[in-house]
């Protein structure tokens, strides 16, 4: 296996070490619960949001808690949900006067640990409020989900819920801005090459020398089909015709564009990839206000990207341009 | 060939094209020279500093210019060295009356062409002044180099002289502090899989399942010796053990510690052998008071890391702490 890993059972713990380790001013690591939380959280001034997910998927979320963003993170093991207790026990930790709020990509394992750790909460007395981010436009029910599912786009709705939460927003606002970013926001991706768990030590997933998965998920989950591997722009505009035309956006539309890389795509591809998107989008009209190229939200080491587009309007816009500052330092 | 790429011939330019459409009130790009450059530069008060290397080492160096750091960057193709003609013309563009800084990484090719482009820079009456970078411990001499090679410490090199220049220093203050990072500074990489160039489409050098390369070169230069795979506190250890021993980092020390990945490792992976550097680190009475993890100075879509100690001092953390703007949003 070509990674860097000693025991696969230790993989995400030692990661998360990492992390603690890299900012210990700013994050608390609680390892019985894969916690990654502010040091400074909770705040009984403001909600406090917490997004949890399989491990695998960084910086999504461990290194996005910070001023502005999450204030908890807690992950389960690799592409495996965090157990309800996890969820529980974070929960409690952070809970504040304002209440709580559970950000969740639609995955059917995180619903069923969310939902179990929220009843199991409120029981406690802790108001808690849960949205969902199922932004992927692929596949209508998946191999781990019913409905769509929540990849990338889930930076978008925790950028501009952690930024409102920081000014002093109220638990309703926040769910109903979460549902507004998610409404506005829409995302495909696409794998040159299988990602490798740690725990397995092979690919998840066979993909000819010569194929591609169009629609893919970020845990390898089957797409809309597999092709025959094209070139750059190819792949862009593909892409692209699928997000588009879902919403749709539409000429005279502000948009944020993202382009994704699912974590052993590099970035000098990323910008390749976004100088295409962003050339086709202006050449019908929608305009690119604000643009993300990085790995957001990846699979491992699959090499591929996922495309997102925002659209945009000025609350939105203020949100995203407030500042916020990661949990680790990403450059 | 698994790698988001149109012609490979135009892999370098469309990137380029990427990031300027990327960066429009921030950024200038020359497509005549690769060049991308601050759309404020030149400034009258301050001394311009460049960098030029071949292309694939994102987001090193195309997309580190920006306020307190690079004023230009000037790339070749994929690891080739930028054309003379590109260094002079950058640096006449880049001219200022506080003078040009220089910044080159060891190799041969690159100190042909930034020694041609000097003179003739000169010969038109521009002040410029060169400093090198060979940070890398890993080998004496190299395929492409006399000395020791340039890595990912040129990162600290930037970043210094980037603060001091924006605050008005002088050409020769610059260049000790170039000089003084340099020297504190040193390195080593090491692979688990080779990179692939556009233009080959295929492994620059083949390295079996069970291989490794310790000591590798960022285009793939042989390193110390290939190994067999080891697991991450073993590749850590290794590592640490070349870099600490050869300053040498004392007990007592503080230093920066970076974790850089070569391009096809993710961010988790990163944060695991920080963890265990941090904490050998620690152990041997060397503090570590500033960390970086993440892609700094990549071999294209390599997956493998390199380590970077640089001892700190008071001068150092303050240039290293002051405010700074990539070009573009790794994060």
């Amino acid at each position: 296996m070509k990674k860097f890993v000693n025991d696969p059972k230790q993989f995400v713990p030692e990661m998360l070490e990492g992390i603690a380790l890299a900012n210990p001013r700013t994050l608390k690591y609680v390892p019985e619960y894969n916690l990654i939380m502010r040091a400074d959280a909770p705040n009984e001034n403001k909600v406090s949001i917490i997004q949890g997910s399989g491990s695998g998927h960084e910086p999504a979320h461990v290194m996005i808690v910070g001023k502005g963003m999450l204030d908890a993170a807690c992950p389960g093991d690799v592409f495996s949900a965090p157990p309800m207790d996890y969820v529980l026990e974070t929960t409690k930790l952070l809970a504040s006067p304002k209440g709580v709020l559970h950000i969740i990509n639609n995955y059917t394992g995180d619903r069923m640990s969310f939902d179990m750790g929220r009843e199991l909460a409120e029981a406690e007395g802790i108001r808690v409020e849960t949205v969902l981010v199922n932004d992927d436009v692929s596949v209508k029910d998946s191999t781990y989900t019913i409905g769509r599912r929540g990849v990338a786009g889930n930076f978008f709705v925790i950028k501009a819920v952690g930024a409102a939460a920081e000014q002093g927003a109220d638990l309703d606002y926040l769910v109903n801005l979460s549902n507004r970013v998610n409404a506005a926001t829409r995302s495909m991706g696409m794998a040159l090459t299988s990602c490798t768990p740690p725990a397995k030590g092979s690919p998840l997933f066979a993909l000819g020398d010569d194929e591609m998965e169009m629609g893919v998920g970020i845990h390898g989950e089957p797409g809309r089909r597999r092709e025959k591997l094209a070139n750059a722009n190819v792949i862009v505009d593909e892409l692209l015709e699928a997000v588009v035309s879902d919403l749709p956006y539409k000429q005279g539309d502000d948009v944020a564009l993202m382009i994704n890389g699912l974590g052993g795509t590099p970035i000098s591809e990323l910008y390749l990839l976004y100088g295409r998107a962003h050339k086709q989008l202006e050449a019908h009209g929608i305009r690119v206000q604000r643009n993300y190229v990085g790995n957001y939200c990846t699979s491992l080491d699959m090499a591929g990207c996922s495309l997102t587009l925002v659209k945009l309007d000025d609350e939105l816009v203020k949100w995203f341009d407030a500042p916020a500052e990661a949990a680790v330092r990403i450059f």
